[in-house]
């Protein structure tokens, strides 16, 4: 018997961290893959001649590789080494499980996850602005522990200017997403604390070429680097964001923005998955924000359909999680 | 074995229908029962008078009468009759089953349940106000069964003019509660919908002492029954209203409000329960209605905090409901 996982990009995949687990000899044995063990050389040396190595017997496999360059050669060489194979194991949920890598490896963006937090009656803040705290601290942690799971947190640079955050990854040990500020004029006040401390976490804006060149140097003379995108109506095009963003070893986003950079992110089809926090507390106000604002669409049919809904509570509040159809 | 419930106003008491039901004679049997048995003439002859002619052996009592001017004296009466009376029995919980006469008997005033129906980034409408329909039939069909189980169903009078609604309940051989429209300036438009069919669904509009005698005059002359209530800074008291439907036998509202009146009756204290139907789907839009609009609060501290919240699915939907801390 032994399991593992792939803890870490560049470090032993999952097949290699069972074997190193196993409490005895894994000779004739049967191997369970969420994934189709890889048969290239990458940051590390091809699972399936481990597996042959090995003298596996059988294995089981989840999902093929979604990267179409190699998917079902892994498969092909267990065969050729006489090894029975089973494909399509819980596929859904195997690709389910591996979510950011599909879309990662396939697409070659980001898997992007909306968060909001919001009260029972759709505000993400009173009239004056006042946010500090709709949602319970059980929900807060949870949130830390998504930003210690992903390689970009994102918001626009409207966050920054009103809340100077830090947007790093408070619990223990935890580790600190890039921090991806979406500011296509550069706006953004030198002093902000996530111009700060690179060392402890990375920054990257992201701006368009229309951007002051001057403060682009002022910015990058900090240590933190600076994007700069197509643009769309003068604006960060959120699709070559996305791209670039990818090109950076970026496999997944967590996008905290505000209403405005939240539906630009829906209408530019960056959006994965949304995750929705909601306080068993009415606000009220029609000056109150709301976490998706924008231009909003006009036609009930053009809204944006969430599927795979799940929800649970944490807390005192509820947590609806889907994704939206493409 | 026999069992009942009340079923009607003015009808037997759920004591008459379990032995109205039971399958043998009740002499020495125990009796079950969510209210303390009633102890005086109202629409029907004292339930306790029953209860001792029935040779009842023991009576279990969820929860006393909350009519202080008898609360206790059902009890008294049983034990003076010899009848072993445990009283408190899952009080909490037969408390909530009879939550509107509870209400309606301490504080003279209708249960007010507020229904809203959103979108999971808090919407009631599209930027041009398209709301049919955000939520699946399910979740309507829920509405519909829940008009039918109140006395009240209240609207503000933009709701009318905007929708012009018929407020009936449509399911089959379902009750039509009595339409309130808050109307302070009596600006509904004469040939709406919830002015006609008064031997279908009866009407009063609720207004202030300041509005237009004539147009007063107009709509009673249709049959419908015009209310003038206490002003608040010149629109309707709903705390005023709500006394004034309690002498009109009002003992249950649902009030499906637009975001204007969901304020002003949470402002006003009149809301016991919440009902927010939540549906999958994203709108967006800084001027996209919201559920809860009015002025709304300053302070988080001072939001409208929920209590014994639940939720569930209907549909494709999320029911969320809760009652307001008071």
């Amino acid at each position: 018997m032994g399991k593992g996982y792939h803890e870490c990009y560049g470090e032993a995949h999952a097949e290699v961290k069972a074997f190193q687990n196993a409490t005895e000899d894994v000779e004739g044995a049967t191997l369970y893959v969420t994934l189709e063990p890889c048969s290239h050389y990458g940051k590390t040396p091809p699972c399936v001649d481990k597996i042959i190595d090995k003298k596996i017997n059988r294995v089981f496999i989840g999902s093929l590789d979604p990267n179409p360059l190699v998917s079902g050669r892994g498969v092909e060489k267990l065969i050729d080494a006489g090894i029975e194979v089973t494909t399509g194991i819980l596929e859904k949920e195997c690709r389910e499980l591996n979510e950011i890598f599909m879309k990662y490896m396939v697409e070659r963006k980001p898997f992007v996850i909306m968060k909001t937090a919001m009260s029972l009656d759709g505000k993400i803040a009173t009239k004056i602005g006042e946010s500090k705290w709709i949602t319970c601290s059980e929900s807060r942690n949870n949130v830390h522990r998504l930003r210690d799971q992903v390689a970009g947190i994102m918001v626009g640079v409207n966050t920054v200017i009103m809340d100077n955050p830090e947007l790093t990854c408070r619990i223990e040990n935890g580790n600190n997403p890039v921090r991806i500020i979406v500011d296509s004029s550069l706006r953004i006040p030198i002093d902000s604390k996530v111009l700060g401390k690179q060392h402890i976490a990375e920054t990257i804006i992201a701006t368009t070429p229309q951007a002051d060149i001057r403060k682009k140097i002022e910015i990058e003379d900090k240590g933190v680097k600076v994007l700069i995108t197509e643009s769309l109506e003068g604006k960060v095009d959120l699709q070559d964001l996305m791209s670039k963003l990818a090109m950076e070893n970026i496999d997944s986003v967590f996008l905290e923005g505000g209403s405005t950079l939240n539906f630009s992110a829906l209408e530019q089809s960056i959006v994965d998955k949304v995750q929705v926090y909601i306080a068993p507390k009415i606000i009220g106000g029609d000056k109150s924000k709301t976490p998706v604002g924008g231009s909003g669409v006009e036609c009930l049919i053009n809204a944006f359909q969430l599927h795979r809904v799940s929800y649970r509570t944490i807390g005192e509040d509820i947590l609806i999680e889907g994704y939206i159809r493409r």
